[in-house]
């Protein structure tokens, strides 16, 4: 498979996060001789915050984390890829126990404070033995991976390990927020999984920090679609684990928290941006910008239906400037729109006004602009104050290729 | 373009419709030298009955129906192709007023009574002289074209003219319903529009005949999908002359009124599945059986879910069985499931049981089926008694050359 156009030329440095250890491992669940298991292990005190799939049929794995989220306490996370144990029936439920029960005995913690998630074909048995053994190569390995191979492990049809870093300054101290994820779209090919994991030394109450990243992925991982195919398995988790040397901040109205949340939208976001920048087939990146709508909620609806549509798509991978199918994106959105007040602008171009196409209209400088990798598209709805940004790629024949004519 | 696999080998024998005189001709709108203006012109008395698109940026002409459906009196029919007259402001209302004033003061009717649809590229202004000079021809013209020449004068990238007949025995006499369609999506590349008119003698009321058509169309041809992009022009209109020669129907429970919507239902469904069967890109026909949903509505939108999955339909095309992808799709659906309740069956094969896959699952039999035309899919939600049937095509290489490849 060849490398997504938008990989990153290098690497961030990762810096180190007080209480963190990593390890990675070949367990050799599917892939033969290459990563495919991690384990972080947090110190005491270490809570968690996060978002789990909605979807009505949810892994086991992402049901565990779902109530092991209540209380957000959190000793370990262990994540292998290369099987999702998704639709694995009543023995996919027990696996995910015995492995959440084993590494919890393994570390001395409870085993609601273990996170686990499974990535990659649907409803195969995961191999437990090799699960067990795996994990005991890990315990004799913890503190010895970098952010780098995690990223690695955890990746399934990725063509790149996505990784950020960030900082902010609090009470004189640096508070760090690593972050590492995985995707090649909202579901990868006979995979299923989004997942992204970030960790931070922030002192933080697990109440608070749910809140913030609740409201942070609604505007970013929310906002981002390859293919507008949900996996039974997408899981985001912030592991907060107090090392930092600051009081710790258990009030939501903490002005300190303001420098916190800026870092955790950048980076969350920065996060699915990679994801879809590694979207499956994809030969430009889109970025979709609604405003004018009814509310928040119609300008989200209206930009993913835009998004989602397989002839906005096709039409930017051919490099058309079609834009009679963004209006027919927008009207089959079910959102309030009035054809004479909508307005759209391709690449800063305006192309309608007046529910018309613009007076002296000429195609040739869109056409030009059509053939960069970075397209903008811009919708103004001209009801409203709603405003809303989402993320997308092209529909390609690599997209075809990789679902249709790859599989063993 | 390939004439699609699923092209019917031979035409059935459209019988006359008393009442009902057809005209084409060559206008030039778009198209050079190819049928493309459409006039059916109907005695006095006919009704219309029809449901038109849902897009909040519908077309003028859209409208136009959608305003004299009101009182539903008809005494003509008027359909271009090649320019979909969407999204053209204010001019190109002025357009759809000034063709349906020239059309009624021509035949000596009511702007009201004049029923208007254009197919097309969105956005661009109407030639209107075209189209004034086309009806002048059209109007010596008269009872001299066929059903066959009228399915083929609506076409924009079909790859073949959709046509049905029906009859069924009312009092004694022989009632005839025929249809036309058009449509390869449910928005064709760069056009816009599935269309579909149907012509019956019987003498109705149309309050009665709307709410038959309202009924079908929902089991019909709301229930087909080629990409999930919804059109700005869908159009379907069914018009009654009643020149048969039976007492009128004035009642909803006239007991004759069920032979006639026994062919109306069929009639509606096999206009339907031949735009699905000429789908851009088609080389599989893929049939959706939802059961067991906790409502009707349900089903029907797991059933939509499924087929309108990209990771399903590419699946299809590489005839690989991949049910963990059907999962995937009644899980992003909304609906309510219960992973242990669910149960699949690909081509008749079962393959999955209390939420995982079957004993014994052996894969050869599914993946030698998928090598067919034709593909059902089965799935039992077990939580209620909502069923839904969808149709569809897979998503091929095709579709991408068509959409994203091939604009002038």
């Amino acid at each position: 498979m060849k490398t997504s156009p938008f990989a990153p030329k290098k690497s961030p440095q990762m810096p180190e996060i007080k209480g963190v250890q990593l390890a990675v491992t070949k367990s050799g669940i599917k892939y033969e001789g290459r990563l495919d298991l991690l384990c972080a292990h947090f110190s005491k005190g270490t809570v968690a915050a996060g978002t789990l799939t909605k979807s009505k049929t949810a892994s086991g794995a992402v049901e565990w984390c779902r109530e092991n989220l209540k209380r957000g306490h959190a000793a370990a996370l262990i994540v292998n890829s290369g099987n999702a144990n998704a639709f694995t029936g009543a023995r996919g439920e027990k696996s995910v126990e015995d492995i959440g029960g084993y590494l919890a005995k393994i570390l001395g913690c409870q085993t609601s404070e273990v996170y686990q998630s499974s990535t990659g074909v649907i409803g195969e048995p995961l191999p437990e033995e090799k699960m067990f053994q795996g994990i005991d190569r890990l315990k004799e390995k913890l503190g010895t991976a970098s952010y780098s191979e995690a990223a690695s492990a955890i990746m399934t049809t990725d063509t790149y390990p996505k990784m950020a870093t960030r900082s902010c300054m609090i009470d004189g101290e640096t508070i760090t927020l690593n972050g590492i994820a995985k995707g090649s779209g909202m579901i990868a090919p006979d995979m299923a999984t989004m997942l992204a994991y970030l960790f931070t030394d922030l002192p933080i109450e697990q109440k608070i920090l749910q809140k913030l990243v609740s409201k942070a992925i609604d505007k970013t991982f929310n906002c981002i679609t390859v293919d507008g195919d949900t996996s039974t398995s997408d899981t985001v988790l912030v592991f907060a684990t107090g090392k930092a040397n600051i009081s710790p901040i258990t009030d939501e109205k903490d002005s300190r928290l303001r420098a916190f949340n800026r870092i955790l939208n950048k980076q969350l976001k920065e996060l699915a941006l990679a994801i879809v920048k590694d979207g499956e087939g994809i030969s430009k990146f889109v970025t979709i910008k609604v405003r004018g709508a009814k509310g928040k909620r119609a300008a989200k609806k209206i930009g993913l239906s835009i998004a989602n549509s397989p002839l906005v798509k096709t039409a930017i991978a051919g490099e058309d400037p079609n834009w009679g199918r963004i209006i027919m994106a927008v009207g089959k959105s079910g959102e309030a729109a009035d054809r004479d007040k909508l307005n759209i602008w391709i690449g800063g171009h305006q192309v309608t006004a007046e529910g018309a196409r613009i007076e002296g209209y000429d195609e040739a400088p869109l056409a030009e602009y059509m053939k960069g990798e970075t397209i903008l598209i811009e919708v103004d709805i001209g009801l409203g104050r709603g405003i809303a940004e989402i993320w997308t790629c092209d529909l390609t024949h690599d997209y075809i290729s990789i679902n249709a004519d790859y599989r063993s």
